[in-house]
């Protein structure tokens, strides 16, 4: 092959939340390529298996589809001219065929149209890619497991609005972050259990497949025909079977769209967290340590929370992306002049970053320090507001849930401006020092004694099983 | 109530699209307010029904809870003061519920959280909103099954990037529009099915209300406590239970937003297909005639497009808002600073832009005018360049394949050039000549002819059945 | 008019950053409806000078141009049918002049087309609204220089990754959002100076207008006469001439969804600031404080930072649907069925979310609370880590670049893992002590005098002049 | 260096718009790497100029700053470990300039911190990339220019909602698409010439620069230092001097974000009308034609729309990213743990999928097929409705504008109906016959004799001249 232009590579540089993770390999060009190889290749299979393709023709085929035989920059360039690499990857393929065996080239795309080898190659690069994201996932839920049982009851400042509002555990709110991660898994089965083959001929009729296929000997009806055809082909590429041909009804990605950007955000939603409770002032959580890991340029006592940083970078990333694919939803005709064409930069990409931040986050929750310590003097930092709610509802009963309310804020107010603790204050108070006595108040001002059901909702979330493996398939 | 000034009337003047369409009264301030009204109620008989609330107090609160008693404008603006509505309605309603009955008031929104209220009512609104959607989904997939069934066999010209590219049917088109419907309708019935009450109080914990229940007189464990509650509240409200407390899981308004972009993209897609169908020069269909429909203020002649121009308006919508809801997800700590309260408009505009879409759709296939004689005038158009794919397979095996399309690429370019028709073209070509006798080409050079497997596939796609309407809920 | 329906209140409930800010009204329906009344009349104004419509009938249509005669909710009903509000208004409008003057009712809307009333319309509705926002901003940027320059050299933690980086100045970040609003309001200003008046007639070549003006005695040949017309009716409604009509050439929109999506950014960049600055466990500052603003429904203590959140849900869906409109820019033909369409709602939205924003954003600012005691206490927090870039700085002459950097991330490492504030830790260092003797170590450890150029930056800030209040326009 | 892994490869195979376009190569990994390395020998001469870093450590530094010498994927990689690749760069930059004079490596990155280097190296790609975009959109420009001269009066169907509406000319529509390329290309230089350099140490205070130019003898106050040394860093990379430091203030990235989406927009807006007048049934201009363009995999007689379909599927992407880079403007602090990484990758798509949509419309509008034949075929086929606008005009004098609409509409609806052309169903009215007699009648349906201004708006928009290369710049 020529030697790559320094122009065609694309290290990472500037997403290194995917850089050297395995999802990035999956989804390269050489493996996008490969695919569309191996769409060919049982394409020639398939009409083998049926009897209209001569059966060493399709090994012939088969093998020679390999992407290292073919110069993916060559293949990009001419795609200018077609608006679609499959274009000059046949002619390649054709030729590359022809050289091993004239008579199988004639088999070489037969009946076939560009779209549907593009399209069954993606649903193969998008097969691969969740499997990659799905494992890392499956990481994250076990070690968001092991956090949350073991800091079931690991009191915390609840924070809502930014500010403490009232205690819960860190276990509930690892248990939160496994459940996120378990719904975008459940998302992410379901699509991939549907990904189709791609199989409509030039309009999505099928009729340059069944017009080989009556030359090549078939016989039976048309509908029969492509039946059989399309069922070969899922079996051959491990696809499943679409009711009809998806060329211009592009739901499948739209699914894809769909589950990466729930993944994502999912993802996100646990790197904001982090930060949250890794700020200098907060100090709750740290990442895992490793040799120079959150090393800075400038600042020698810099250790920053990279990994979560990076996972939040994809999340701010893959909605819009996801968005802007799910628009090419809305495309004209048999197959859209620039909507189909749209797509694939952003399927690779939403694959690639939601790859990226499932592997970075599978390394951030597997080595997450947590700080018991931290959360307790947080907890304490507000001289026991964070439970004026508890007080309000004991204070109800005798004084109306008006008059108890507006002691709580008064006093919380007071305490504030003076600095004087909330204890201290409401002690002085004698409407609530007569329903409250010593000891009972500073019970009540206990925020570990006030966790509600965390520990209860966290048993729950964790009895919880993974999702089906083999969703039902709606037909 | 006061009169509302004229600035908070939303007549639907900017988006004709919902103007005066169900799901437009459904999801309108005053039903959000129902709704959350509803929800508190619903809270009050959860809680009268475990035993912790008096029943009349119950009572007295459910017939309170009528969105017509309440200064919406008011309540709005009081929003603005504690960035969000529910604070001032539980004053408000505290208030009307003193008003009948001093010692129920002491009940009212006993134990909660704003985002209890506010999120359960979304979920209501969202349920009613779904329904509506999903009936108009259902009177357009019959519509387009008709329509499918109708043109089984009505052969009109496929068009790829804009250009004629083989056959197909009209049928197959609309079972294809039919069968991106069939799948919005299915994730939205997942959705609709899975649409959770939210009851985790102030925190996630649900302290608040086992912190009253026990003084209320409520005994067992905490968990068993908060599940029987929830439970309750979800049988009140009709809305699933959630595995957890969703406050800061947000999974569920990631859902929506991909089923209704979906949606919204699905009938985009039947609308630009209308409309390039509808073109003067194509002349296909054309829209269900009404008087005065589709005129136009400056030419008489107009008979414009409107209800597929008004589907694409929100077509092109939806995905971004949806896309802008789904980033969302990424919200920190237990109740976000600005995320929760980003998604409220968010969601309202995706139900009504896509309930309107759905509404106009059913109007628009309800009464679609197909021209088959147009469709077979614009087949002929060039001459059955149509069909140039079906000659190159026939002339493959005595030719070759590579040879085949040569000639017939040849062949094509000189019959632009000179105007000439194909058939004639290719009578002179003795290569061709040679293998395709005259009668034997004319046969092969009629478009209806040439339609491969649409009529089997038409008759697959009507055979799907509707997604179950009791999809399985994981838990 | 008619009672409005419940259904047609927009009270704001779902989006209180706008209820009830002078945006809200400007942009309202009424307000559209009153603009577009505006066009009709400015129009025939523009017709009556230029002498091809009797001075008699504009004086009747801009009598009659009231948007308070016209039922908004039937204006809008009926725009289904036409796909746009103003065939229905145009009818309307004609109806109510004829009332008054049959004669006159002949000249409404003359020539004109939907869209140029339209958007006419929407260019009266955007100016207005930018005014509002602009005056707004103009307050921010008053209140931010009054903070600036009171702070100028008030030392606090700099944060980057959410960690302690090295001091800055609360000055210098005031001054930054100044910045931010200031480079705002420039662009806003840019934009407000070139909003066109829409005149191109059906298809953009005012062929209409010209052919009523030749009937109606204009002479002349018809590019003269089109261009007195356009100036005409910009100089009656005070917006920008167009150098071609832009029925499909939508710049003016893309600047407009550029300009405010800039602006909430801005003002969303603001936000999150100070939300990180007013978190419990920072406390650096806290927003202005009214009676009950920030109160909890469940509780007493708190004091949400609601303006910043409000700010927040604004910036956070307005980039989103600015992205929407600015794809509108690629809509097809003389007029896009569906792209135009799409803006509208879309345009609304961003000006009322982002004037919510400003207007948000001016009492967050103009009542901000400081804490500089608070910015001190955190910047000791760290022992001193805040400043080790300096001490790697002065270390690097004697030791080397990497020898001093290597020592200063062992010393903060030892200090992080013992308790032992960093000063310690250095003074034991043999190779550290040697070159910086107590006295010299504890001035390098003093945060405050590490502030670099902050209060220099303050003051070339604040030396920034508005932007011009005329840009240049180019033609 | 070592050998690229396949998985680093972008050839551009699912990005034909941009593959092998000198943009690509502009904005690839390696220039990329080589800016940063620009912004670091800069850096190290500005620093010699005011004396404080000795002249042969700037040249050495400057002399080894070269990208080949670098292993790009390995610092891809490594900048996992620090968020950024800045970090391993200048570790790498470091050892190098060491293994030739260790003296000056003590001089690298001094007082600098990654941010600085990343965001003036990517302002220096950004630079390079809007050149040769707006190389690009000026031959489009001449292009345009040639072809709205060339066909200033050739007539053809003005097209509003996809049906014929009055006639326009297609030099009308070339100086849209003109004025559009213009507006885009004002705002690229409005940008371009005030992208900025960064400089502004770990948190914008400048606090390290200074003191290490301290150490290194500078003298005078600190903000005369700071000033002289931007000034001197500006100058030696020819960018822009910022008012502030910008490490959290990302107006520049808006700025592009904008620019680059308006320009994407405008070659959609483009790209999408020459889809529309290729269609089959339509065939009023074509692709510039070359061997073996716009072939198909499938159809040897289609020669695809291909330069249209890649222009629209960069302009369906660009706007969403460039959304999310806006939405990036919203980070917190004095630099984002996220919303700054998350630029990275969205500015290189927005500026390489502009550019290779600029590129590719260069050579369309360079060799774009009109067909004035087709376009007056097309003028025909409705009969002359397509001027019933001006007929209405004509009629309102006598007949009063109610009447003469209803007449014509009523008079289109019977020729469709029946298939009779428009002027004899006309010819036939009495009351339309009396006022408008045959030769009359005749040459008011002449749609060719209804072209408005069209050809005088040609001659304004020609006249306009390009924007001023130096925009006035804002201080």
């Amino acid at each position: 092959m020529s030697p790559e232009p320094a122009t065609a590579l694309d290290s990472g540089l500037l997403s290194p939340v995917r850089a050297g993770v395995p999802v990035e390999a999956a989804v390269a060009d050489e493996a996008w390529l490969q695919a569309m190889l191996d769409a060919e290749a049982a394409l020639a299979r398939a009409q083998a298996g049926l009897g209209t393709l001569p059966a060493g023709a399709a090994a012939t085929i088969t093998a020679t589809a390999r992407a290292g035989r073919f110069d993916l920059r060559a293949l990009a360039l001419a795609a200018r001219e077609t608006a679609n690499p499959v274009v000059g990857l046949v002619r390649e393929l054709g030729r590359a065929v022809a050289a091993a065996d004239p008579g199988a080239a004639e088999y070489v795309h037969r009946g076939s149209t560009s779209q549907d080898i593009f399209d069954t190659g993606a649903m193969l690069v998008a097969r691969r890619a969740l499997a990659l994201i799905r494992a890392d996932l499956d990481r994250i839920a076990r070690a968001l497991a092991a956090l949350a049982g073991t800091h079931r009851d690991t009191p915390m400042p609840g924070r809502t609005l930014g500010l403490h509002a009232v205690p819960t555990t860190f276990g509930l709110k690892a248990a939160g972050w496994r459940e996120l991660v378990r719904e975008a898994d459940g998302q992410l089965a379901y699509v991939e259990a549907r990904l189709p083959v791609s199989l409509g001929g030039a309009a999505g009729t099928l009729a340059g497949y069944l017009e080989y296929a009556r030359l090549d000997g078939a016989t039976g009806d048309p509908g029969d025909c492509a039946e059989r055809l399309v069922a070969a082909f899922a079996a051959e590429t491990g696809l499943a079977r679409p009711l009809l041909p998806w060329h211009a009804l592009r739901t499948p990605l739209a699914g894809l769209a769909a589950a990466l950007s729930l993944t994502a955000g999912a993802l996100g939603k646990l790197a904001v967290d982090v930060q949250s409770l890794a700020r200098t002032e907060v100090g709750e959580v740290a990442e895992p340590a490793a040799a120079g890991r959150g090393s800075s340029s400038a600042m020698p006592h810099k250790r920053n929370p990279v990994l979560a940083t990076l996972i939040r970078s994809a999340a701010l990333q893959v909605p819009a992306l996801a968005g802007a694919l799910t628009q090419c939803l809305t495309g004209e005709d048999e197959r859209s002049a620039g909507a189909w064409h749209a797509e694939w930069a952003l399927l690779r990409e939403c694959l690639r970053l939601t790859g990226g931040a499932a592997h970075t986050a599978a390394e951030l929750t597997g080595g997450l320090t947590v700080r018991p310590d931290r959360m307790r003097a947080n907890l304490d930092l507000t001289g026991s507001q964070v439970v004026t709610e508890r007080l309000a509802a004991v204070l109800t009963p005798p004084l109306g849930r008006v008059r108890a309310r507006a002691l709580l804020t008064e006093a919380s107010g007071a305490a504030d401006r003076t600095g004087t603790p909330l204890a201290e204050v409401l002690a002085a108070v004698p409407e609530i020092a007569a329903h409250l006595p010593g000891g009972r108040l500073a019970a009540l001002l206990d925020p570990a004694a006030y966790t509600g059901a965390a520990g209860p909702l966290v048993d729950r979330a964790l009895r919880a099983t993974p999702p089906p493996s083999d969703p039902p398939v709606r037909s």
